[in-house]
């Protein structure tokens, strides 16, 4: 089940835009719905034991019999076309160098799919251990923040060009090491470290008011990032959620073929009732809790 | 002669990107050259009589003998370009609606670029009568915003849906009727009026520090726009200097078939001597000066 | 209502393809289903006076009320979007100078199309002179093939270059001004008449068998045109029926702001009860006849 | 250096086609230029010691120091990018089963290619065992014609639906296992094998005029495959030679991230002098000789 839920018929769906669905939300001037997910339709549960799922028929997507790939396939309703969508959001090439920005589970499986697409390098950056090991273990180049400023670090390795392009996986709660809140840092560092005319793709979400945030323009969902920077050196930007439908039949294919693992995220399996104990160490950030599964009947 | 200077043998020429040539800037760091730009290479003379051309094989466009089209191909040099530009980084297609924010000469070529290319209504929104009249002459939909918000305008002809996609062609001393300056101003009213997941091309000039702006994260370059909204419609925004090259063949054949006619623009015909006072009307957007040419021995 | 119809949740309909829907055709090995036509499933009536439609809250397209457009509206169930689908196959750019092959009513449309997508010219070849006269006025040029070859014809007017995509809407039965059929014909003229890596559209319909076919390889669907040329000209060439439902929303949206209007095509209107008569001056392409459109009490 | 040789400056290599650059062959309606092949200029030497090199400045690509990936290098020259070519013109995608016809040099890579680039499974269909085994050695699935239809095979794994798209690395001299040449053979499976609305990159070589063909129509380069079943189907084909140069810097970056390791191929490494005997073991295709590299002081 994609966590995006969609007609099928509107001319959004019929653009292959699931994601903006304009019927399925009833909220006034707002196109897209999703489970579990603020503004977007009053559709609750996406981690419940069972699910309505309106408009099934467009949106359920048939998986093989067997248990082989199970925890793979859970990717597939929200996090690995997420993560796959950033790196077509960024317009990746294979050949290319990516720089991608956090290495939670989306991050993680930004450089993932990256590399499934023939990234001939993809730079992943953060600043927990277990993390950037997870990073390295799958191909990708780990740079580690604490150790200085990655764009430098990106420059350097690519002889002063840059990345061809990268993802934001992060958000806008971006905060440094020392967890100082910095909403443009993480745009910031992609703009400078994406070579001239490269392009950004961002799926960590940036939201439109932001009671809590640390400053009065980021209130207001305005992130001041080095905008004259990004247009001096012709980039591109794209953003947003993914529509999971465009992508997911192609991705359960390369999962069955072998070729993608997503799974490899999933530090622990619980049952439902261990959720709220995984939440809280996941939210701290624990070490070694990168991505817990729910099991109904754990 | 397109403004861009380019070696036309670097990755960047060999990918089509010649604004940003890898050669013909000898500044550290920085690609992409340009006669008379700051910090764009040691090429004097955008407006000169005679100009010294480097790379001239790569870089010269043949264009047919005789007057006829005079006007509109000298367009081609920088302006019309540029306006395709915008509309191609903006993702446009047959049959779209699009808003273009800014009349002046980029604006006004936009708006021209787009019909040519099938858009199906122009958007094009001003606040200088001779402007928008101007815009009316050539078959796009005038936007006053001295007649209120232009995204609200936008939105009731589109039936709430938005414009396809849009084009900014004001930069960043965009200023309201009243005459003050707000950077953010013409981003925050694209990501209004355009719909979601549409596509926004950025030509209008943004630079990276302006010791003038009016705020201190302008100073920098930043512009606080609203990118909460920009990510929740999960729009895609294209920016830079356009790669002349790439468009100016194409161009010169419409022109000469008679299906583009970019000349439209001009409203005045000088000797080069005369150009500084024609600079200073044009500066104050004195009624009726859209476009002057210059001539060597006017 | 598309030609095609479609389920809107398999994986063709899910990539755009709704002319090769896995579901709605219920035939051993076929893919795609459409209104009376062989061997695309048991759905009668492409011309009847009402209509069972299946699936019909994806495949029905909305039209504004009012009888304005009427009969530019009828254009978009079949023909308007197959030509158009034309050009798309061929991959027109703007400023393209575009070779369609036939002026039948999907060659006209496909001028027509081309046209509003920006094509610097059009030459639309064939031997009627009702049909040349309609192509020119719609602002192509008429290419007479009772006048010389066509192909020589085209290098001629674009300096040895040719054109730079072309359409085919003829279709396997072409012929020559005697009268005398030649499969091959139409596709050798269109790898003669267009340039080097260019790209052509086939929209005129080729079949698998036909037992009437003047040749043996003709009968199996074996078309012998000169492939070689093709390869070494390193052109592409792109086929089959339209997905009605990528394109029909747009068209409309053109239509109804008066920028497409391919009613043009209607020389006469009758009622249905005229039908058999009017199919056989059609067919014999009685001079005059260049579309005709059916009203159910006309 | 790129087998093809091109200015850097016409219209075709501008818009990255230097494959048919309009100015380095000075045969009279003939682009495209290239060392030592019928037609494609006067330019002697494409396997001697030393080559002048036209252009130079535009057409060599630079290589790092030292000689760890000598021989995946020379693979960059030709073969790599021609291959590299045939699955871009075939429309490859991530996650793509793709069918390769031929085991020869330019299909195994080919195969490389598009594992490269995400196909999730990619059938390389030969009858020659060494090449069978090199093809599943690289991670493609051997189709051995011996043992069957491979049309059948293909379809039979797919669950009938056919391959993704498909690549010809065969061209016009096919034969069958017997050893009689059917030139429509290979065109014929791969419309038979590839899916509904699927690509057909087509880089095996086929000729406008033959006087030594089997057949009358192949003699002028036709080949009667069946068009009628491609139309059915709504195929796309892509032809002809490889623009080297738009691939070969990011080919050369794969290989220096070994990521590409295009030497596999290298059966046998051989002085210039014993070159005759060489070519005459690979065209008799002796088992074990896949790819011979010659050196000029070998």
């Amino acid at each position: 089940v994609p966590f995006n839920i969609a007609c099928g018929s509107c001319r959004s769906c019929n653009q292959g835009w699931t994601s903006f669905c304009e019927r399925t939300n009833p909220t006034e001037g707002m196109q897209g719905a999703a489970y579990g997910y603020a503004n977007m339709g009053p559709y609750a549960g996406g981690q419940a034991e069972y699910l309505r799922v309106p408009f099934a028929d467009f949106n359920l997507l048939p998986l093989p019999p067997g248990t082989e790939h199970e925890n793979d396939f859970t990717m597939l309703s929200d996090i690995f076309p997420t993560a796959w969508h950033g790196t077509v959001l960024a317009g990746i090439r294979p050949g290319d160098a990516v720089a991608v920005f956090g290495c939670g589970p989306v991050g993680l499986l930004a450089a993932h799919s990256a590399l499934i697409q023939g990234a001939r390098e993809v730079f992943s950056v953060d600043f927990h251990d277990d993390r950037l090991k997870l990073a390295e273990s799958i191909g990708a180049t780990p740079i580690d923040i604490r150790a200085g400023d990655p764009v430098e670090q990106i420059l350097e390795t690519t002889g002063g060009t840059g990345a061809d392009c990268g993802v934001e996986a992060v958000g806008w709660q971006a905060h440094d090491p020392s967890g100082s809140e910095h909403p443009e840092l993480v745009l910031d560092n992609l703009v400078g470290s994406v070579k001239v005319h490269g392009g950004i793709g961002v799926v960590g979400v940036y939201v439109p008011e932001d009671p809590d945030a640390p400053s009065e323009p980021a209130k207001e969902g305005r992130i001041p990032f080095e905008y004259g920077q990004f247009f001096t050196k012709g980039q591109r930007m794209g953003t947003g959620q993914a529509p999971v439908k465009r992508y997911n039949a192609e991705l359960r294919d390369l999962i069955v073929a072998g070729r993608a693992n997503p799974g490899f995220l999933v530090s622990h399996e619980l049952g439902l009732d261990e959720a709220p104990d995984a939440y809280a160490r996941f939210d701290a950030r624990e070490d070694g809790w990168t991505k817990v599964l729910l099991h109904p009947h754990g």
